[in-house]
């Protein structure tokens, strides 16, 4: 019996993606073999490669100037590329925390900084009160000269999303969309870099998403890793060595999934619909607590608390007996979390729903 | 239908792999989610992911003091990621050159070096003679002294194989095994690191085998990005970041498909017969031609060559039309290449070696 997937990520993925996926798993386009099997450099997994990053181009409406990449590493590998590609000799970056991800993000950048005589900037952070909100426009402080901008899109930990982008001027914004990529409409022409792992909105992990404005592939330092410098997979469009088959395939159905439902403007739609669903019962409830401040609240990802862990736990093993899994917050600062991410019909969220309300009738 | 998959990689994989991958897509172990959605912190997924490790250590023996990452980025990122966490500042390192892909790994070795002051000498090379054969024993000039001495085991592009490994003294074996490791039974004691692209006998595109002995992980300098450091990935259990935990998954399926068949010397002995019947069937023609010398003829990759290139054309066709594909050789070189792999049966290198009489019988 399939359950209602709340987790954060490798995360539910769309049904009818799941039941293609296992229909042809033997036998793919009637190749005789499985899309698994399949040489990288054979005219089927060709179609299922530029399907996949022409289909991703449609429904991101990445315009021409900007190159997508299909690569391996998750966003923890593009924590130290962004900065190995992007950030000059002698330069420096800004950086925004909103939590744990970005500060990752930032370490990297400092390692990378350290070995070209260039500086890293914390431009704004909310970490002295826990990470709850995301700056306000007024507080940040950003370097108008900056070799870029970092910031992290939505904070899985903490439950919170830009929902409006800083102005950077002319500094190239680069950002770690892993949760939120694909969630609503994106103006890409905004940023300068993007990056995603694929395991939340875009499908299975195993594959990363970067989307890069091509003028900036060029400040790339002589000497880089080829693998390490995106002018490689730009140039080879993202077939320089074998790229993850398998996850490119579900990447592209879960694409096609989207562009069905309507696209980034109707799944947009879905998610707020959603999040406010959820919201609005942990609000009209004395006994849930939402932890983020409410301008900040994620559509992705609800973090909320009970009066006792205690009440948590038997939240977590309730819900589970019921077909409700994938709840349990973030081992770092606990608690309860719903991911909502593209897959998560809103039926499932309902169901949470009525869930919470019966639980905290029975044990509040 | 089924066909019968000479491909050099993404390769076939073993039929009950994909039929148990097939049956539980939708639902794996009681979970109610697919192993695709599952989170990579949670037990299901964790008895996946050790599971695979164990087995990978039992199969190919590796012994207490090496440690197995599982990784992504292929042997591409590996061609980098060795030097960088080996190779010493004002060190050297020794490249054995025995095809395309180790030029490869000497080019990105080059790099590394260029950054520390550091050398990389070529021990040996082939490449005078079309890379058609190893170097013999006495050929090799080894820097007793250098960081490590690097060899590629098997060569997929010239159908050569390392049939003895090179005598190295205390200098650690680092070696590109992705095309034939846990083909036939290894001495992992001997090797310093070894890496696989997974994708020929190990499982699909995605995931990276890595084994390193523990005492070199010290080696890695100061700075270097937190995902390019073996130190990161074994201290963790390969689980730093989100494993491509579906490609693990299949790994460890295949994994204990070759136990169940007997292990690496099952394997060796039956690859060692799949290829001397298809050797033997092409020297025992006057049509076909083996590129390799024979005393280095690879197990894995049979490469022969027609008369005529057309000939090689309409052979390929041919073959396809009977089902039996992937038989192209690499692009760089032209020709026929039957890989065979693991998962591919003896009887598909029988319907291939009769195809290969009744084509010379009518073309020849």
């Amino acid at each position: 019996m399939r359950v209602h997937n709340f987790g954060a990520g490798p995360a539910a993925l769309p049904l009818p993606v799941l039941e293609r996926a296992r229909e042809e798993l033997l036998d793919f386009a009637g190749t005789g073999t499985s899309v698994l099997e399949t040489s990288h450099r054979g005219p089927a997994y060709d179609e299922v490669h530029r399907g996949a990053i022409d289909g991703l181009r449609r429904v991101l409406g990445i315009p021409a100037g900007w190159s997508v990449l299909l690569l391996q590493g998750g966003a923890s590998l593009q924590f130290a590329m962004a900065p190995m590609n992007l950030l000059r000799e002698g330069g420096s970056a800004d950086y925004v925390l909103t939590g744990a991800w970005s500060k990752k993000a930032l370490a990297e950048a400092e390692r990378v900084a350290a070995g070209r005589g260039a500086a890293v900037r914390v431009a704004g952070s909310t970490e002295g009160e826990g990470f709850t909100r995301i700056p306000r426009p007024g507080e940040l402080d950003l370097d108008p000269a900056a070799d870029y901008l970092h910031l992290t899109t939505n904070n899985t930990i903490f439950g919170t999303q830009w929902h409006e982008l800083p102005e950077a001027g002319g500094v190239p914004l680069v950002a770690d969309m892993s949760s939120d990529v694909l969630s609503r409409p994106l103006d890409v022409g905004r940023f300068g870099l993007l990056y995603a792992g694929a395991q939340k909105n875009l499908g299975p992990a195993g594959v990363t998403l970067v989307v890069v404005r091509d003028d900036l592939l060029d400040r790339a330092p002589a000497g880089l890793a080829t693998m390490l410098d995106y002018r490689t997979h730009a140039a080879k469009g993202s077939l320089y060595n074998t790229p993850p088959t398998f996850a490119v395939y579900l990447l592209g159905l879960v694409v096609a999934w989207v562009e069905e439902q309507g696209g980034a403007e109707a799944m947009g739609e879905r998610n707020r619909r959603k999040a406010e669903t959820l919201y609005a019962s942990i609000d009209a409830s004395g006994f849930y607590r939402g932890t983020a401040e409410p301008a900040s609240r994620s559509w992705m990802n609800v973090t909320f608390r009970l009066p006792e862990e205690e009440l948590e736990r038997r939240l977590l093993e309730a819900a589970a007996g019921q077909g409700l899994v994938g709840l349990k917050g973030h081992r770092s600062v606990g608690g309860v979390r719903a991911s909502l991410y593209n897959a998560v019909p809103p039926e499932a969220v309902d169901a949470l729903v009525d869930f919470l309300r019966e639980f905290e009738r029975t044990q509040g």
